[in-house]
């Protein structure tokens, strides 16, 4: 399991290459539970993967020394993963192949070439097989989305951030998808923040861990399901690891509506100047439902990679 | 004239009331003029003012003790100024009047009601004679929306932060309206990084200070030119004070077109994930001309502060 000295580790290694992102107060939240924005948006490439990317790739780069040069990484993801690897590699002079189903928008692919990586289309549900191939083919080191202690403990850093700049948070609210992110905050606060409740956050039409975790064991959604929400970057489930530490560090998990996802993103821009894609909006969303206890308020927006015509759409309603 | 000291202490007195904004890298720039943004629009009240309007507040309570609780503050502004003063105000338990003209949009009267501030209604081009009855009748402390050395301070904190997270910048673009924000930032950066330049942004449509600085001596616009552009925080004229800054920190004054401003609102959202108003985007708008030097830029996103409607419809092109 994660710890939180492997986080405070991980903050250190990503320290040059990510944003300090601020812990932003509004004012327009509800009285009783005041209402704070981590807004990792403002990331490089759009979103908060690139603190657990550059976390593993900082620490391949030690393992495997100047041979990863010629080995490059190898990542699959259609969506902020294959960009933050992309971004990370290049940054340290690391070829990288990224794996993306032939039914990617033609935005993501071309901004994941643009950050200088090779993308190899593939058949729908072929990724991880290919993925799998193009590793054994080059000696390339693979950069798995969410199922890795050094990707945990670099969505970690956010939660440690979150812990310096409001120490006395009473929640905080995390969309969960693989459930990187949710493990590595949910670590973090538990440490430094232990009296403060964390919960995750699923659209209703994704919301897999909501179930498993009712039924202590990961219950599997099909891909039909899951790809009905218009949340596109939340439609993972995790894995054993990351089940494991979300079963330890989450006191709950809260479903939004696909209505109150479009509601939450219109929010973002209008109050708080943030464009948020649908998946970084979900925990504004899930605050707005007052489930959550009183008191101090932490939403993260995770991301905010939304196509440009959506956004239109969105805010013309 | 305001020195580097000034805007040091008023660091120190806005510092738990504002966002220490990160300075953020792009990825996008042209090569050879590297940009960051520097994103005031994640500010309180959603723009820099609260720098000035904090700065000036806190000096004068000090000032003036708590008497001041008694005769409150004054100030005349249609836009992020009247906002800036009422949330301010408030944070300092102080009343605010804040005078707005008639045709002032309703979700502006009703943000600065939202900060607890009175708003007294008056007719165009009355504001500054109904502010003074006011100031008269009350006993109230005026705050200048720039034409004040603790305003200018204020603003020159963004200076500051800039110099701290990129000593070796090359160029900053400023917006220009009353000139309070140009004048301190321009005054830091000239202290802390004298190698840099400091450009000066203004509408095509608003022109004024461009046509000043080239003549040696304030210009006047009329109020019915100025109004024609969309950037509608970015119509006023500088005063003698800020003028007098300009002229002294200024390397030149680029102007845009409204259809730059547009363009750059559209790119602020889609590629900084950034909500700006169109006076918040003139910087980046001026950027896209090429005409400043080589070499790392900060283009300062000074507000968010944009009518739903209109920020839809310019997404929506």
């Amino acid at each position: 399991m994660v710890t939180i000295e492997d986080i405070r580790a991980a903050a250190t290694r990503v320290r040059d290459f990510t944003v300090r992102t601020p812990l932003l107060a509004t004012r327009w939240g509800d009285e009783r539970r005041p209402l704070w924005i981590k807004p990792e948006n403002l990331q490089p490439i759009g979103a908060f993967k690139v603190r657990g990317a550059f976390n593993f790739i900082v620490r391949a780069v030690a393992a495997f020394g100047d041979s990863l040069r010629t080995r490059g990484v190898v990542a699959y993801s259609s969506g902020n993963h294959a960009q933050a690897v992309a971004y990370a590699a290049r940054v340290h002079d690391i070829p990288a192949t990224i794996v993306m189903p032939r039914e990617t928008p033609a935005i993501k692919v071309d901004a994941t070439r643009g950050h200088g990586a090779e993308v190899v289309l593939c058949a729908p549900g072929e990724r991880e097989r290919v993925a799998a191939a193009v590793v054994e083919e080059t000696g390339g080191v693979l950069v798995p989305p969410f199922d890795h202690p050094d990707i945990i403990a670099g969505q970690g850093t956010i939660g440690l951030e979150i812990a310096e700049d409001l120490p006395s948070l009473d929640t905080v609210l995390v969309p969960i998808s693989g459930g990187g992110l949710a493990s590595g905050i949910g670590t973090a606060i538990r440490a430094l923040c232990p009296r403060a409740k964390v919960f995750g956050v699923e659209p209703e039409l994704a919301a897999d861990t909501a179930e498993s975790l009712r039924q202590g064991r990961r219950v599997e959604w099909s891909v039909e399901d899951r790809n009905r929400t218009i949340a596109d970057g939340l439609r993972s489930q995790p894995s054993e690891l990351t089940f494991a530490h979300l079963q330890q560090v989450l006191d709950g998990v809260i479903t939004v509506s696909e209505k109150e996802i479009r509601a939450a993103v219109a929010e973002l821009a209008h109050k708080a100047k943030l464009v948020s894609e649908p998946s970084g909006a979900v925990a504004l969303a899930a605050y707005h439902r007052g489930e959550t206890p009183q008191g101090r308020t932490v939403v993260i927006l995770s991301g905010g990679n939304i196509e440009p015509r959506m956004l239109a759409e969105i805010l013309a309603q």
